[in-house]
């Protein structure tokens, strides 16, 4: 099942995509939106969106393709998950998973803006597999519990100011994490029965049509099912939150590549999961 | 204006406080619930608020107390902002105000028991100044505009546990900050008429009735006006955001006292803003 959320910021309305993408059903129906509440229920029990047969078809050509869930209670990131980027970013592979938070109303589109932040010149892409939970995740027993608490997976763009990171930051990467429009999110949400081994997906970036990240979550250090399980003993993850479970080498940080500018056009693909662009622009006045 | 939430998690009721405590009217035929929407039309014009005569009088006696915002969109923490506590914690006075995130879902009642994580050893409180944002904040021009963006104060226990923040966390303390129940908040939120100078607030807290911490939130070494101000320069403030403004010295960390265990109560106290009681016990097994 492919979960999308059409129309303008605020007021999107949920839609299902036929796996092939070319047709397009209303879920209003079903539900007022593609929130925690919803994804919840469509977790216990995947019946509650009917077949597409016995839904209205509905047209999404030419309107804004919003983030695949409404604003999520909370968007936890993973660090340094991938050995190689670990390495790009001058540290040894982590020992545990490292998490941090970024502020949950950093999500936009997955054909948004993405704003560069007044005086950055070290704004920087992350393509990431995002997991967004559909059940309350507390003490989970093991790793092989993890996958059952999964609404769906979908592509973020954990978008950093590496200067507001890394130097004016004393150590916690939140302050870079967390600027205006730093989370482009979709476009589609697909849930676990169309993604049979999220440690196999191939995840792409480019910048301006040039190849940046070339990766796979098979190359992640902490799996999917050992991030969700090892998160469910310190704290509790509910439905709606999303995990961005770390990035792949590539990024401008390892001096390989230019930090983004305005007029710059972030590309990020991940096999099954469809695709983001995302233009850059100077942060607006207003 | 003392605002409070009043009865079972999940269904609290508004309530506005007389400022000498004795008695209490009932919010619900001005507002459902006290949330970001309310609190920036609150802080847009405080007059939606009658005078206490137009408004029916409500007891609160023997209900509970709940946090005092509904759950934020994010809950923001400033580390180190006591030259003291960042001593104790082994660290240098920070150059830049030091932020993180802690889950919105650790949010609590002022009197709400308090978990002991699962085979922790090294839970710790912290009493700290809460802000609460009433108006969107993005590039404020200079803290002088800060406190305009402010809906109201209130009492944060950053509860932390330091095993999982400062050693299984590679560095990023989120991990530490985020377990369940981890941010008792209230008991009231006061509007900044009744409190002329955030700077000369008294914050205490203690363990089983010994005090641990004592000092002033005029030894802050970012003001409430300097971190409203800057981190608008990062990222977006919303209203009903809350920041966490740090907590001083005197915290189990410093080797000084032990850590909390089952059965402690900690209170915590600012001059003004009530006082909290929270009673430890071991996280139960669902």
């Amino acid at each position: 099942m492919r979960l999308m959320r059409i129309g303008e910021p605020g007021h999107e309305r949920p839609v299902l995509a036929a796996t092939d993408g070319t047709r397009h059903y209303d879920l209003r129906g079903v539900t007022a939106d593609i929130d925690g509440a919803f994804l919840a229920e469509l977790t216990r029990d995947p019946s509650v969106v009917p077949d597409p047969s016995a839904l209205p078809e509905t047209g999404i050509e030419g309107e804004r393709i919003g983030a695949p869930v409404a604003r999520p209670s909370a968007v936890l990131c993973i660090g340094q998950n991938y050995a190689a980027h670990a390495a790009e970013s001058g540290a040894e592979p982590p020992e545990w998973p490292i998490l941090f938070y970024k502020s949950p109303n950093t999500v936009v589109g997955p054909y948004d803006e993405v704003f560069i932040p007044r005086g950055s010149r070290t704004t920087d892409w992350e393509v990431e597999l995002a997991v967004v939970i559909g059940r309350r995740a507390r003490y989970l027993e093991g790793p092989e519990d993890a996958l059952a608490h999964i609404a769906g997976y979908t592509i973020a763009n954990d978008v950093s100011e590496r200067t507001y990171q890394r130097e004016e930051s004393g150590g916690q990467w939140s302050k870079g994490k967390s600027c205006e429009t730093f989370n482009p999110l979709g476009p589609v949400l697909v849930t676990p029965d169309e993604v049979p081994d999220p440690q196999d997906l191939a995840l792409r970036s480019w910048v301006n049509g040039e190849p940046r990240q070339d990766s796979n979550t098979s190359d992640m250090i902490f799996s999917v099912a050992h991030l969700v399980h090892h998160l469910s003993q310190y704290l509790v993850l509910e439905p709606g939150d999303v995990i961005n479970t770390g990035t792949p080498q590539g990024v401008a940080m390892s001096g390989r590549f230019p930090y983004l500018a305005a007029g710059d056009v972030m590309e990020l693909e991940i096999a099954g999961l469809g695709r983001q662009r995302s233009p850059l622009r100077a942060a607006p006045s207003s």
